[in-house]
């Protein structure tokens, strides 16, 4: 099957998701064209998923694809930018029927849900592989950064943390869901819900924001080096689910939230001014800490003491 | 290494390429933001190159940095637009200092030709392969799209034709290159020149137009589809250049040019009445055969009569 009947055969639905708004021209020339409001910018970012190292070769093809999607589209919410569209460069070691069409629903469903339109990509035959790249935009100006952190400003997180890594050692297989925390944390995994709303919610009132997928400790040691601030963070603090701790002991759902990346909330700083408003639109939202002078990121545990080195692969920066 | 270490390192001079024009914001955020003028739209293509598939996994990294990025620029050229930047997302199986270095040089040195800024991108681990997304803007409504064709048009070409594909043998290994010939087909194959300048003059002259990636016919097939006409190529008028000539001989040298891609030439449609203004600043452009009603390609032999079944994997449409 050629490359154009591929496309056209499995991610129909999504090419059709969204066409006009922005999407001038989709697959089928050379390139796609985007056109951009005035005043606006269009916002980039682009990710690679290989089987064996970011997924089980063997996983749910409709869950990867909804996955993929997702894990692009965080990018997107990161910067307050609004979905507009998307690619995929797809590699495939043989065209299975089954497997594509269960891909492709599965990226249609998620195209859906983060109103994304697939405009281009490319089909090849080599080891499992997928790269996705999504546009945005942003009204020029109002991107969120990871470099505005201001001294005084709390800092934030876009909900609870830890489910997905909490799901980790059921989705390699390691451990059986005994019960339905099991299974809330397999959903949280695999079809996390980027946030893209409350990014934009946050532009305007947000200092400086991304979304959490190297963990919380590293991704607020990156907001902690662009801004050229210290960042604390209240261990007491992190929202962690009811599945997570019943799931994997208190102990172990905190490490999951540290270190574990793959829930994409959103982490920003907010000056306190702006806090009770934000969380009467967004329940979710939780201060976990504040920014100070200084650099790195510092733990304190119950008694506001600080936490030199815990478990999960924490590096002080 | 890191994977902002790893870019920083290697690809910072592509980096700095030409930072302020059109790019707010380069690598180190969740995303890249590009601006688009006021009346302008943004083209994107998306490519993926697998080792073994697309390129041997041993042949030299300074080759594939440069032929890579050229291949991805060449779908720009065909749009008419100018470059603006690029992300690559590359999957390495180990990162070795000295293979990175001489695939970064050839990156750069690509990016400089072509005038494009690397302002994004992913670095995972994994079978080697490449993934390269290319940005261009295009004045509102001017893109060379393959549809516009009309019966009358000639049927033009950017330059000679199929050095590249003669160089296959060469670059698989499969024959040695004995003379001058070889060394300049190789260096056709690896180096690619998108016809970026070309493409952007043929807009508002060319009323259709793509680069030649699947091979002359398949393309022009392409063409012939979007436009719905029916394009006639005579054989006699396809330039082929002395090297390929000397190096393949005569009749194999007219498979590569029909069959073979990897030149990246511009084909295009073009009023008659433009064709001698085009050719006195684009000398290398040659008219090889001219748009009708109907369907499909018809190749013509030096007497005028159609060729119904060429070598080299020729198609019908």
């Amino acid at each position: 099957m050629g490359e154009f009947e591929l496309i056209r055969r499995y991610f129909a639905s999504a090419l059709c998701a969204r066409q006009g708004d922005g999407v001038v021209r989709g697959i089928g020339d050379d390139c796609a064209l985007l056109s951009v409001p005035a005043g606006e910018q269009l916002a980039i970012s682009t990710d690679t998923l290989v089987a064996g190292v970011h997924f089980p070769e063997a996983c749910d093809a409709f869950l990867l694809g909804q996955r993929a999607l997702a894990v692009s589209a965080s990018d997107l919410a990161a910067m307050g930018a609004t979905p507009l569209a998307f690619t995929l460069a797809i590699t495939l070691p043989d065209a299975s029927d089954a497997w594509l069409a269960d891909f492709a629903r599965g990226l249609q469903a998620m195209a859906q849900d983060c109103a994304l339109a697939l405009v281009g990509g490319d089909t090849t035959r080599g080891p499992l592989s997928l790269t996705l790249t999504v546009f945005g935009r942003v009204p020029a100006g109002q991107a969120l950064l990871r470099s505005g952190a201001q001294v005084g400003d709390l800092l934030c997180v876009g909900g609870e943390l830890g489910d997905a890594a909490g799901a980790l050692p059921l989705v390699l297989g390691q451990r059986e869901a005994e019960d339905d925390s099991g299974a809330a944390l397999l959903a949280r995994y695999w079809s996390p819900q980027p946030q893209l709303a409350l990014g934009q919610a946050l532009r305007g009132r947000a200092t400086a924001a991304l979304d959490i997928s190297d963990g919380l400790l590293a991704d607020c040691g990156h907001i902690a080096s662009a801004s050229q601030v210290a960042l604390q963070i209240e261990l007491e603090r992190l929202p962690l689910s009811a599945p997570l701790r019943a799931f994997a002991g208190e102990q172990q759902a905190r490490v999951c939230a540290l270190s574990g990346g793959d829930d994409y909330r959103l982490a920003f700083t907010l000056p306190p001014a702006l806090f009770d408003e934000l969380q009467a639109d967004w329940p979710e939202v939780r201060a976990i800490g504040r920014v100070l002078a200084g650099s790195g990121v510092q733990l304190l545990d119950a008694n506001g003491q600080p936490i030199e080195s815990p478990r999960g692969g924490y590096q002080h920066f």
